[in-house]
């Protein structure tokens, strides 16, 4: 049993900035990264709280991050927007971006965002849960490293490609979904590997191509999308429309990038936007409550919507604050010395 | 085995066109849906070609369809279009709509199409394979009728939801995926039912929500998702884009307004639209070829691209036409008497 400590939503955000200060990011990365490091404590994700520290510290350690990248935002079309950057994390990128994103989609009706050139390492959940609350239907997308191989194919080339969704809803938490297109992240593989247990079939293959249930080996070869060939199809369209649609990265380009350095992807994300209210103008609300009959179907028969364990979480971390594994908390404080 | 007959492309057209109009559609409607139904034959996706026109003619005769309607297109937003079938086939109105959805792509970098009260029969990829034609990277979405349970329940409430892709190449065949949101095709469980043969386990659940082998517990229960929770959310995505979201039917809606005609569904259909010059400026040409690199890299290791198998066959007949079950076009030829 790991042993676990309390800490409050507060001490996480001030151990994040602490440690994010101390590896010499810009204030204004601090604050953005700091953001998306409590929201994943804040709903019980934890491999997108806390732990994200180890990764951001190996990360600039590394070389790969710019500490003090100043975003530049860049209105290239009626209903397209670009962020450039220029190297640093994306979260930041995000916030300049998403109020002339938001604009466009009123404007025109649907508007895309392209980040460019940015460091990845956030879900996607937190942007297009913020696209969601402001009114607008969210899509985002991005590539990541090529650890992925396609449907009838051996080596890999995809990411874990992940697609997030997010859909307004009265009351405070919008529909959102956020998966990557393998079949599990990677962290699951190697926590096997660490565990010294097998994975399941569907998974992995090894350098062969050959199905394993060895970590291991599905690690050194590669991993496998979610359904079939209809995954493996899912993360083709993203390594198009998140790389070379936005004159940015694929996962192979990222990875080759990465050099071994083990760093967080580089590359691009993109974003739709889309504002229900152009489509529907005065129907709107009569509408968005039909969406509602929808996803009442959905959980009146006992199934969950994807955002649900979030949410519950998001509720209980509130009052009580968070456990995290004592070990970790040293691991992370020790960045500190 | 099948007695198959061998038919020209011609002749597959000559025949359609001679079906539609002798059930009435108007001479705009027989066109445009004849034109799906060639494409199906030629590309051998015999599930899309003549056989539809049985599916039409029961449609028709049981008052679903409106056979002359004239689609009125909307500009209502500067990157939004919306056509109203009203009650026609979709064809026609997406013809209508294609020309505008195109300019507005061009003109704003990302655009949207509504395809309103149509009745939907075609699959989605000769839509999005016409727009990639043009240069446009381009989605498409659809609900049907209510028969798929969402992970973790037990009732159907999604239809099919396909989603299909297309992205621009050089040469004459863009990268194309069209597919449904459906463990299976409905059809496919059918024809299982009608063969006397167990399906496999994961296609569908019976009326108490447990998995089952036999086809016809699964038609009278409900069928899954691909993929699991995963495909479950996607199909929810596509539920809220294309229904509510452009003021159009859920699966559900369409399924209760059939009211056990078992024609094809009625409702709405969202098509995005983006234009990578937009995005890229002079350095398109040069970006599209790294997306050629990625594609290069899929089929470079066995692997197949998702429309291969479908231009190859367009290819094959072209030169020798198709061949079609002989019973099948006697159906077909006994709805001319």
């Amino acid at each position: 049993m790991t042993e676990t400590v309390r800490i409050s939503l507060d001490e996480v955000r001030t151990l994040a900035e602490a440690v994010l200060s101390r590896h010499g990011l810009s204030e204004p990365h601090v604050k953005a990264v700091a953001d998306t490091i409590v929201a994943g404590e804040r709903d019980e994700c934890a491999s997108h709280g806390i732990y994200r520290l180890l990764v951001c510290a190996h990360t600039i350690k590394a070389g790969k991050v710019s500490l003090d990248a100043e975003p530049v935002v860049q209105d290239i079309a009626p209903a397209l927007v670009k962020v450039d950057a220029k190297g640093g994390y994306a979260q930041l990128a995000f916030n300049m971006g998403k109020p002339v994103l938001a604009e466009k989609a009123r404007q025109c009706g649907i508007a895309a965002m392209a980040i460019n050139r940015c460091i990845h390492f956030s879900a996607l959940w937190p942007e297009v849960e913020e696209l969601a609350g402001n009114g607008l239907v969210a899509l985002a997308f991005t590539p990541s490293h090529a650890w992925v191989a396609p449907a009838g194919g051996k080596k890999p080339i995809f990411g874990t490609n992940p697609i997030a969704f997010g859909w307004p809803r009265p009351g405070p938490h919008p529909y959102v979904f956020d998966f990557a297109t393998s079949a599990v992240a990677r962290g699951e593989i190697e926590l096997h590997r660490r565990e010294g247990k097998s994975i399941p079939l569907g998974w992995g293959i090894d350098a062969n191509g050959n199905p394993t249930t060895d970590a291991t080996e599905a690690l050194e070869g590669a991993m496998l999308t979610f359904g079939g060939h209809k995954g493996s199809a899912l993360s083709t369209m993203i390594e198009l429309i998140a790389g070379p649609l936005i004159g940015d990265m694929t996962s192979a380009e990222s990875l080759a990038h990465d050099d071994g350095a083990k760093a967080s992807p580089y590359g691009g994300e993109l974003i739709i936007a889309i504002d229900p209210a152009r489509f529907l103008g005065s129907l709107a609300a009569e509408h968005l409550a039909r969406a509602e009959a929808l996803l009442e179907g959905i959980t009146s028969q006992g199934a969950r919507l994807p955002s649900q364990r979030r949410y519950e979480a998001r509720a209980r971390t509130a009052l009580g604050g968070v456990r995290v594994p004592r070990t970790l908390l040293e691991d992370i404080r020790a960045l500190l010395d």
